[in-house]
């Protein structure tokens, strides 16, 4: 915990002059004046996706058109990205698909779960993870038709709800609102000794923080790729088999490119072997590709770096907050235990949390609500400033103490978006 | 049919001179040197996709970051877009989405489907279709496990397989392979004078001939975005669900852009009214802005006037083969009834399809193949001449007179791709 009192911005001017990954700010394309604490929602712009937009687009498709498929690679896409990502989510070679959407490759994975345990009935879900995870098994679990309950637990709730009726445990690492980071390695041993499958959701955690997928004995995992890995808006997901589940598994949208010969066009489908049968059907191939000039970014530095300098700026920002805006009711809703939470802080503010991210926004801090009372902050190591935090945390006073957000309320209840 | 023994290059030059669609081609940016006709597998790039691009990237992205999910428009992509595909494919206002993947949206549709005739356990699907549908829903079914069959029939089999046992009709409209049109009105009636649901993929027809889902009564479809729309490699795709479904239709793919209020962050699921829940979770944006670069063209056009010049290029195509590539034992496998076919033609030549092809795209005439024999070609009106499918021609006679395939079949022999 920093003693903030004596703090100065020149301090963390000159922390930032030393900081090793300030160097990769500068692989981004930022705009001028923006604070930006959203990337955990969008990631910024890899300055490499412009030129790989324009070869691919020039290029590949206007001028090679067909043959495209082959000689630049795209057909291979999917395999080649999962295992340039596979090391920032503790994963080995062919263990991981950049491909679909988080939602369509959790449905896959969670099918594959169940299958691997046809006599049990019991799914573990947190209620309050972000919605789409709980959205899409519910869809599931009434389409199969077959009596599954999904068990809803919250945070301390989880390990007291693995019993030897479960066939699947599925959690986001990082909870998308608080930042609150779940044991995987400990929730995944009581699966497993409960004899359930372990699932993780790594959309808020996937180049946020070091995972290690097969150190916890991770079976399945999904997660985001426009997220802190950067890859443009919407991008493709990923997900990971474990190696010991990639023969008996199977999931259900078998598309022709999971088929073990999708060039013979044969009537009938045949799972590919191993990983390949995750596949379903052909990719968007402009936003698969620029998945890559985020990823490219992680090689030139390591996550171990990145989760130091990311619990540097979040302990920052808390420690701050406590000291200038608690006195304007806002309490710090994320866990203090640097180890207990991941990049994000959010700021609990009962009086108006909307307005006052309305008003931190047209002052070019950028962050997020959600409701009923949360002010969200991603702290992105690659390219956020601790001066960032210290400007973040001025223009926060500021609103908090001049009363401009109750003017913001006002302005916000006209906004149609 | 043309009596070709008195064509000349120079005529067929004056009939692209009188075009009325020749402007169109200079909206796309092709390749110089290459007649390319496989529009039907990757439509070539329009000139205005570059430029969308870049606005995407630099300013969406970049600049505005996480705003542009409004400001630009991301998130109500699917729905504008789907009313702008409407009208080519003879569908309203709010029946398509422009969303995910051909093969996810069939897996939405046919479970739809099924769920509509839940006491019937048959679907008829033809056998030799482009496969990655019937794997779909192979894999449906042997997921949902409830004994539903799958009934292979080819052409002019459907009519007979269509009883009352059959919960859906699910069929490509133009073959993939031969160009084959099917009859969607009369199969349709059928399907529902025996109480079925009609399911029509429309992969090789949107954007190459006038589609009248409406009024032939469909109830669901889906299409390719990729293909003559012109969308960009891999480009999402759309589904279409008939008026009269949409309030009790129910899909599986339940992800938060399907829930009735997807920024309340509520546990459980409730479905969105009317089209909008067979939308499932974030889309890859940067491949689904693009798909619009594809659309605008049609609105500079119509599709009375594509179909009447793809009939003419396919019917050109269909001539000069008989009179010059016949005796070499090349043989014509899509339908001579122009209304019979969609806007492609298939070769049959069974003494080597594929080393023909590898010949020709050598010399930059981009035709592909598809197993055993069949040498396929798609013209597309937008950018396809009529002089082009005379050097196509002549090419082809060249390979096949010369014997140069010989040479090239040994080539491919090596090739790996």
């Amino acid at each position: 915990m920093t003693d903030t009192r004596n703090l100065t911005r020149d301090a963390l001017a000159a922390m930032d002059a030393a900081d090793p990954l300030a160097p990769l700010r500068d692989e981004f394309d930022l705009p001028e004046g923006v604070i930006y604490l959203d990337g955990n929602s969008l990631g910024a712009a890899p300055k490499a996706a412009m030129a790989r937009a324009e070869r691919l687009i020039r290029q590949e498709w206007a001028t090679d058109l067909i043959k495209s498929w082959n000689t630049a690679g795209w057909y291979e896409l999917p395999r080649r990205l999962g295992n340039k990502l596979a090391p920032l989510v503790g994963a080995g070679d062919d263990e991981v698909l950049v491909t679909d959407a988080t939602g369509v490759n959790l449905f896959k994975v969670l099918a594959a779960a169940l299958a691997l345990r046809p006599e049990r009935r019991v799914i573990v879900m947190e209620g309050s993870n972000f919605p789409t995870d709980n959205y899409m098994a519910q869809g599931l679990v009434d389409f199969l038709g077959r009596g599954h309950e999904i068990r809803f637990a919250e945070k301390d709730e989880i390990m007291d709800a693995i019993d030897d009726t479960v066939a699947a445990v599925c959690l986001t690492h990082v909870h998308y609102k608080t930042g609150h980071l779940l044991d995987m390695a400990a929730i995944t041993e009581k699966a497993h000794k409960a004899g359930a499958i372990a699932i993780w959701d790594l959309c808020h955690s996937a180049g946020a923080l070091p995972v290690d997928l097969n150190g916890a004995k991770a079976d399945f995992a999904v997660g985001c790729g426009y997220k802190y890995l950067n890859g443009g808006p919407g991008a493709p997901a990923f997900l990971f088999v474990a190696k010991r589940h990639q023969e008996a598994a199977r999931q259900p949208l078998t598309g022709w490119w999971s088929h073990k010969a999708p060039f013979d066009f044969t009537r009938d489908y045949a799972p590919a072997p191993a990983l390949t049968k995750f596949l379903t059907g052909t990719q968007p191939i402009t936003s698969l590709a620029l998945v890559e000039a985020g990823l490219d970014v992680f090689l030139k530095t390591d996550m171990a770096a990145i989760r130091k300098k990311s619990q540097a700026l979040t302990g920052l920002f808390i420690d701050l907050a406590d000291e200038r805006l608690a006195r304007f009711g806002v309490t710090v809703a994320t866990p203090r235990d640097a180890d207990a939470r991941g990049s994000q802080v959010a700021l609990s503010f009962a009086d108006g949390g909307y307005p006052v991210i309305k008003a931190l926004i047209e002052r070019g801090v950028i962050g997020d609500f959600r409701a009923p009372d949360i002010m969200r902050f991603g702290f992105t190591p690659l390219y956020t400033r601790y001066t960032d935090v210290w400007d973040a945390i001025e223009t926060l006073a500021y609103i908090l103490d001049s009363g401009l957000w109750r003017e913001a309320r006002f302005r916000a209840q006209d906004a149609v978006t």
